[in-house]
């Protein structure tokens, strides 16, 4: 079994699909044999700040909170995969200096393939008027400067972004290469 | 390496021992190959429930929040001691529900002995009226009424309520008997 935690942080807008990378890297690590927990942004919301809003404090405060449940994951030997918006560079500074096995994965799809996207009809209820503070509509996303990888989901399938970042959490020496049964 | 995780939740008053207790069972479990964590009340209000109060329903927040951590980590093989009051029986009846390996220590000393103590100069500035809704002065401490362990923190060392816990964690197979080294 694999024990090397470290914590999978995937950033970008609403409906870049961080989400689903992260159901595809779990289910692609635990057949690798590791123990992985995702911390999804909405999930974690009702369950661990419900009461927060989103102002840039509030968002803040939320994302220290999922980096000090993904430390002490981490830090047990899980892989703790977070998906959460995480739109500042600030914040998600602190936790690679806090978190010690730290992977930021940038989920990249423009505000426009996102903004068609829309999923959950957030933008559109976001252009309405009818949310506030959204983010790449009325509030700030700044883009990681140095991510350790960056996922383009416009062009690339969920599968080639999972296998991008397994090639490089091998790379790093987080799990081993993958040798599939032949039988 | 011991990876069977469990949730050891110490309850008691302020001032009973839960911390210390708390202290004591991360040593020997992780002596005998266990990874512990401890997530201690105060330090919870830090990090995870900061802008909580101690109304009722500020309180049973704070503590499905723990139980919610403290569950992600016994899932995966980590022993997660839980110092925390958590005064009310219903939310502790619901961690039991809600959690697999649930153990609820009832770290037991009257109000009179906690008051006494009084470590931290908490109780003076409850009585003093300084501080509202402190549990045992004008706030409800429900009691256990079958925790799976007691610790009589008056009558017992820490030592021994140590060894009462790591004993029944023994008998219910959750750690191996322990083989001292002898050389």
């Amino acid at each position: 079994m694999n024990r090397k935690g470290l914590v999978l942080w995937l950033t970008g807008l609403s409906g870049a699909g961080k989400t689903t990378i992260a159901k595809g890297l779990e289910h692609e690590l635990r057949e690798r044999g590791c123990l992985v927990e995702v911390l999804d942004g909405d999930v974690i919301r009702t369950n661990l700040s419900k009461g927060l809003g989103f102002s840039k404090e509030d968002r803040e405060i939320n994302i220290r909170r999922i980096g000090f449940v993904a430390n002490l994951l981490s830090r047990n030997g899980v892989v703790a995969i977070v998906a959460a918006i995480s739109p500042y560079r600030t914040a998600r500074k602190e936790l690679r200096q806090t978190i010690e096995n730290f992977i930021e994965v940038y989920v990249n799809a423009s505000l426009q393939v996102c903004e068609e996207r829309d999923v959950k009809g957030l933008y559109a209820r976001a252009r309405a008027g009818e949310i506030k503070a959204f983010t790449g509509i009325d509030d700030l996303y700044e883009e990681p400067l140095n991510p350790d990888i960056v996922c383009y989901t416009f062009e690339e399938s969920i599968q080639q972004s999972v296998a991008k970042v397994t090639a490089k959490l091998e790379e790093l020496d987080y799990i081993s290469a993958y040798q599939r049964c032949e039988n």
